[in-house]
């Protein structure tokens, strides 16, 4: 059809993004930014080093340990004759670079990276084949202080305080103590068991205890599963319950895993950490073949069905595909993308603010273009964004143009305001009018607020 | 061989990333991130919104125009049946987005763009297959006024102002007036001429007569093609040679074309950017299939050899292939990695500075673990990125872990400075010590710096 065509002759392709990635409107984008600043910034402010690696990497490097479900998901394709797949997480990218790197490293070595990662998956609500992690692992050179695994509980308190999104708390656990709990019952591969535990909060004990039958688990193993899993609480409330449970010397991992959470959790405290904003989970459990202690998340109070905001675990082999260096690490992911879909959906956040990181637009009206061209220069170097209107038209589509933005504050300048000095500043909420002295002290007053 | 094999008996996969790819170390990501936030900061003082597009699209939009050497360099493959490609500029995602979100986008829409693009080139010094760049632009709505391209020559010079890599020159020139110029020769494609032109600084006038001459064009056309791309010069003085040439009326585009460049010259200096900073440059061209009025490249003054630093130009129909609204609009784009890599390469940049953000390294000696973590979160809160260190070991490989990462103040906390608050600080650039009523002191004294 010829109204189909470009003005060139070319078919009108329709402009659209594949199933299941996502892009921003300017309102969305500007907050979505703001809460990657606010991550980035408070990571920066315990000393986390920046890292960025490459998006493509070689298929035998980025899948050498994978398979399964990982696998599948992977963007992998051939160019020339080379193998090479998109990054389905930072981790795997993590210990590739610090295995390569090694030598020119400092350890520990303290790195977050904040990036899009990539995976396949079947598109569904809030699930997305492109999203941003947000990580941060400390590495060391054989041995890592148990005082790492508390510093990052830290990390989530001011970076989560910082985001502003309602009270939250870190639920933490020790795959230690589960794994020997598990295996003091002869169940040494708990993965199936703990699926079951999982679904604790939303199916009750009973059900949980039906399932760990039919799972071929007896039912005295399962009462004591379900005993276990369902403690919850302030450190010295669990570590009391565990007491009275007489489970010490269940097995040595049991016993090594309480005594690294107790570690962990006195250490917390001595990070200034609030109690109410950590608490023991013993069903916690992650992924149980990536992390051999301490494991954590994060959900907020208000909202647990939102499941965790932030994860993570100490893992004592980081890098065991590229090398035979010993580097144990601990590390938490926020994984921006969901979250922000998940708050957004649920009403945590609302995407009512500006479009643009302007606060000022200048409007010349007649001939005072050099001066308010000037004039914006002078609010700028007072380091607030702003622009100039330059189109033609109007005044009202001018002021339009502030409105639909979120400009919070429009300046018409006349030959009056030129020839006086004197500029007054609408405030596009409230609709008052202000007259300043010069441009520089309305920007050095609205720099104060 | 045993000895390639992991602890768990796999094969350890030696660590590296694919050809023509890049990644820092600590120190160079620190620079390397201090640049994309120098750059995106300018941008933002101006009003540049952030816009953030998926790294893949669907290959049919993404490559609805384009043919030749980009369409081969693409990353592109297949998913399920889903046929998918990887960026390989931010223009033409840009020309999707303001086409497919036309109705919610207030215009002029002026956004910019930091991002990874992709390029399958033959790997070559400096050309990098995954690189950032760091794009704006401002787009119109069937509209839009030369005063735009004028504002990006006054960002381009905030930029690399703000970048401080020493002087340099935004060269300008007008599509227009190239075009009316070449077409009244009778030469309707001026690209193999212009290639021929582009040479003009490193062969000189002779061997591109010569060239132009093989290319079929008459010697006395070739002689007029060369006396006006070799003007050159200040915009007053490039004006008054083309009136003493009388080229006025060759053809009508040349006319607009001139008549656009006064103007757009005019207003720069309206805007404030200082006259050395920018020239008018007959010969600048970019593609011409492209652009359709201003194009710019910049080049640092002492460093002409690395070409064009930031280049970009003004063209009539941003989205053409995607709807048959009107959209012109004027762009810029910096391409950083190149960039990053000719200043090292070339001395300007050197990368000694720090290799963390972390201004303060804490050493608790003894039992004083409470009180130096608390000391780190005061001075954290003073905005002062800060680490505490939480290793064992001797003083000496404490302060060795600071001075290897460029840290530059380091503080031993022992039972003393616990007791009476006071805490000595170590400045190690300098082996200078000096005391500090308490750690806030210390943070709010080093801020002024």
């Amino acid at each position: 059809m010829a109204d189909d065509l470009t003005s060139k002759g070319r078919n009108i392709v329709e402009p659209s993004i594949l199933a299941g990635f996502q892009e921003f409107l300017p309102k969305e984008q500007m907050l979505f930014t703001h809460m990657l600043d606010t991550i980035r910034y408070s990571f920066e402010s315990y000393g986390f080093i920046p890292l960025d690696t490459p998006v493509l990497e070689k298929s035998q490097v980025l899948l050498a340990k994978s398979g399964g479900d990982t696998a599948k998901q992977v963007y992998r394709f051939e160019k020339g004759d080379t193998d090479m797949a998109m990054r389905f997480d930072l981790t795997v990218p993590l210990a590739r670079y610090v295995a390569q790197h090694y030598d020119s490293l400092v350890f520990p070595f303290r790195r977050y990276h904040i990036g899009k990662v990539y995976r396949g998956e079947r598109p569904q609500k809030g699930r997305f084949r492109e999203f941003y992690q947000c990580d941060i692992d400390i590495i060391g050179n054989e041995t890592l202080s148990l005082l790492n695994e508390a510093e990052l509980v830290s990390v989530i308190n001011s970076t989560f305080g910082a985001l502003d999104i309602g009270d939250f708390t870190v639920m933490i656990n020790n795959r230690k103590l589960l794994g020997g709990f598990f295996s003091s019952l002869g169940i040494d591969d708990p993965t199936e068991a703990l699926r079951a535990v999982d679904k604790l909060d939303k199916i009750g004990g009973d059900k949980v205890l039906e399932e760990l039958v039919s799972q071929g688990v007896s039912a005295e193993a399962a009462g004591k599963i379900i005993a276990l899993t369902s403690v919850c609480g302030a450190p010295e409330t669990v570590f009391k319950k565990l007491d009275e449970m007489g489970l010490a010397g269940c097995s040595a991992a049991f016993d090594e895993g309480l005594s690294e959470l107790k570690t962990v959790c006195a250490y917390i405290k001595k990070f200034g950490v609030p109690e109410k904003r950590f608490c023991v989970d013993l069903k916690i459990a992650r992924g149980l073949d990536y992390y051999t202690g301490t494991v954590y998340e994060t959900k907020l109070n208000d909202y647990p069905e939102l499941g965790s905001i932030c994860s993570g675990g100490r893992y004592d082999d980081l890098a065991s595909n590229y090398t035979k260096k010993k580097l144990p690490g601990v590390g938490i992911s926020i994984g921006l993308s969901r979250l922000f879909y998940q708050l957004n959906a649920a009403g945590i956040i609302s995407i009512d603010g500006r479009s643009t990181p302007s606060e000022v637009l200048l409007i010349p009206m007649g001939d005072t273009l050099d001066y308010t061209l000037d004039a914006a220069e002078k609010i700028r170097s007072e380091g607030i964004p702003c622009e100039t209107y330059m189109g033609e038209g109007k005044l009202g589509k001018k002021f339009g143009y502030a409105d639909k933005l979120g400009i919070p504050y429009a300046v018409v300048i006349g030959e009056d305001e030129r020839d006086s000095g004197i500029i007054t500043v609408k405030d596009m909420r409230t609709g008052e009018q202000r007259s300043y002295e010069s441009a520089s002290e309305f920007a050095r007053t609205i720099k104060k607020v």
